[in-house]
């Protein structure tokens, strides 16, 4: 998407045909600082202090660690070291365990002089299929953006509220939830967001307003509290989130907050959609509530923020009184039944068993076996 | 309640007999600094900067600036000015406009030279009625703890669940939603409070964290997308809020995010309790969503905020890209349906027309004659 007026990816293969450049993500939004990885060590870095986040990225940017570590060393040691380094850098993660599945599985079977190039290559092939499957989640969810644009009878805008950064920055362009967003934009749908702030970690606040503002969708930042408000009010014409992992019946685990939401817009009668990825389906689970843990995260999240100081510096202050405890529970998750449709890159299809499998057939022999 | 282990209120009566003191509850958590009101402006100026806050704290401190304003001048004019300008500070604040009305009904009728004298004795009353209401509240809401330390069977704690601050630093003392959790804590019943930071003014994380750990009542602090989440583990036993404003027909304006709570607690079966003074009720009115008009406050609320860093010092940090608007509702209403009851000085009824009359039958003619 654009950045002052100009297309940008997360990551890229710098122009000495080596070296990945990344945006510092840590920076925004108070400044577009990039930076070059030159080592596997500062892959493996750029990963671990979140100057890259969102799971399709983290992946990408493994992927490329790999090719600068096969570039320095392709040996078979150098290989293993590669991927059990980047692999400690984010416990949780599944993109990063997929990526360097898929990376050691093209190289081992090579000759180390042949592993560099192969490494690049394939690492720009990840990149390029994130892309692709971005691309087709826009595409499914512009016909929902554009049912509501009908729905208005084309007056004033589409009103989306979303939660959280699902956006490009997430990703390697386009993003998920915010991927139909920009295509009915691109297209002249006129398009409004309520960007929900995110606490504690503020995603929504800093990058999705960030990243829509930098390409020119409109777009105002809320309280968390705000969204039920508007709801009620007709001030939201659909919502659409992102999800970090979904079960075969349909349920969503996604940020913290994203719950809340979906009770507003169901008690509201406005559609909540969530756009996903088809590989962050979890078939191997169908009660979201009951199988899928929520990771709880260090309370200073809560009690302290960091922000920018008038005079430019970053600061970080505390919100708390000093001896009052905090928790921090980092997703919720949100039940089928109050999820309007899911958003997949195969296309639109209700959040159920057999609305997953309508769009996805290839996994029924799967879910029979269960 | 105690402050450092003594009781304190949030305003008084100077020793010097004409000014006013206040709690600065704009600089708590951080530091426990007090106020001295000495003219009608200083009043007016308090309220509007939320120095004082909270509905019965506001009415209570604008009863004090009549009184104040009557000592400059106790002239026709003046009354009506003083009226006016207390009158503009908080626009939904219905306990402001009923103490003026209040005190224009006592003060009017008098001799100027009468008035001064008058108006702090009756801005005193007010301040005691307002302690003897929420000490009423108190009682009321005591069995509603008991009845879930029941069902609990008297193991661990009761969970209760709290939004912004309704607490003794929103009143005069006890306050209103913590009233009972106070008494039953003070009566030995093991209580431990989900308190939600209650963004963009993090009146939670700052008030309400502060007073009950001030009164030793356990506390964690959560973010605002939290209860939710809690609500669906079974690790909420109750919710308690305070509200600006209830219709006659029960539905309750409270801070911005109330809504979403009662959603979530109505989905998972968790009892939605709403403590009110009886002034708060608007009998006039019996449909919140379409009846109350919703303060929109500064963007500058949601887009920065101030807390404080390790030096000690107090700072403002700024959250949102520099291009982005933000926009700040303070209020919405939680429809009467989510309400499970109301905790009154009376007693606890439905939200209902029928449960409000059941404790104040004198507003049935009121409400027939409409």
């Amino acid at each position: 998407m654009n950045v002052g007026g100009k297309p940008m990816r997360t990551i890229w293969l710098e122009a000495d045909g080596a070296s990945v450049g990344i945006i510092d993500q840590t920076r925004l939004p108070h400044a577009l600082v990039t930076a070059k990885l030159a080592t596997l060590e500062e892959a493996a870095d750029a990963i671990r202090t979140m100057r890259v986040r969102g799971a399709p990225l983290i992946g990408a940017t493994a992927a490329y660690g790999v090719a600068l570590a096969m570039r320095a060393d392709p040996g078979d040691a150098a290989l293993a070291a590669a991927c059990r380094t980047l692999n400690a850098t984010r416990p949780t993660a599944v993109n990063l365990r997929w990526a360097l599945d898929e990376m050691r599985h093209v190289l081992a079977p090579l000759a180390p002089a042949q592993r560099a190039g192969r490494a690049y290559e394939r690492a720009a092939a990840i990149c390029e299929e994130d892309v692709i499957i971005n691309r087709g989640i826009a595409t499914a969810g512009l016909k929902l953006v554009e049912a509501a644009w009908s729905r208005r009878r084309k007056r004033g805008k589409v009103e989306i509220l979303t939660h959280c950064n699902a956006g490009w920055l997430a990703a390697v362009d386009w993003g998920t939830a915010l991927a139909p967003i920009y295509l009915a934009h691109d297209r002249g749908i006129p398009v409004h967001v309520w960007v929900d702030e995110t606490r504690p970690r503020n995603q929504g606040a800093a990058l999705t307003a960030w990243e829509l503002g930098q390409h020119g969708v409109p777009h105002t930042v809320i309280a968390d509290n705000a969204g039920g408000h508007l709801m009620q009010k007709g001030r939201v014409d659909l919502c659409i989130t992102g999800t970090d992992r979904t079960t075969a019946a349909g349920d969503v685990a996604n940020k913290i907050g994203t719950y809340l939401k979906a009770l507003a817009a169901h008690d509201n009668d406005v559609p909540f959609y969530v756009a996903l990825p088809s590989p962050t389906i979890d078939w191997s689970i169908s009660d979201g509530l009951k199988q899928i843990p929520i990771e709880e995260r260090d309370p200073s999240e809560v009690t302290e923020i960091s922000g920018r100081l008038e005079s430019g510096a970053i600061a970080t202050v505390r919100l708390t009184p000093a001896g009052s405890p905090a928790a921090n529970f980092a997703f919720d998750v949100t039940p089928a039944r109050l999820v309007s449709a899911l958003i997949t890159e195969r296309g639109v299809c209700p959040a159920s068993r057999d609305g997953l499998l309508s769009l996805f057939p290839e996994r029924r022999a799967q879910l029979a076996g269960e």
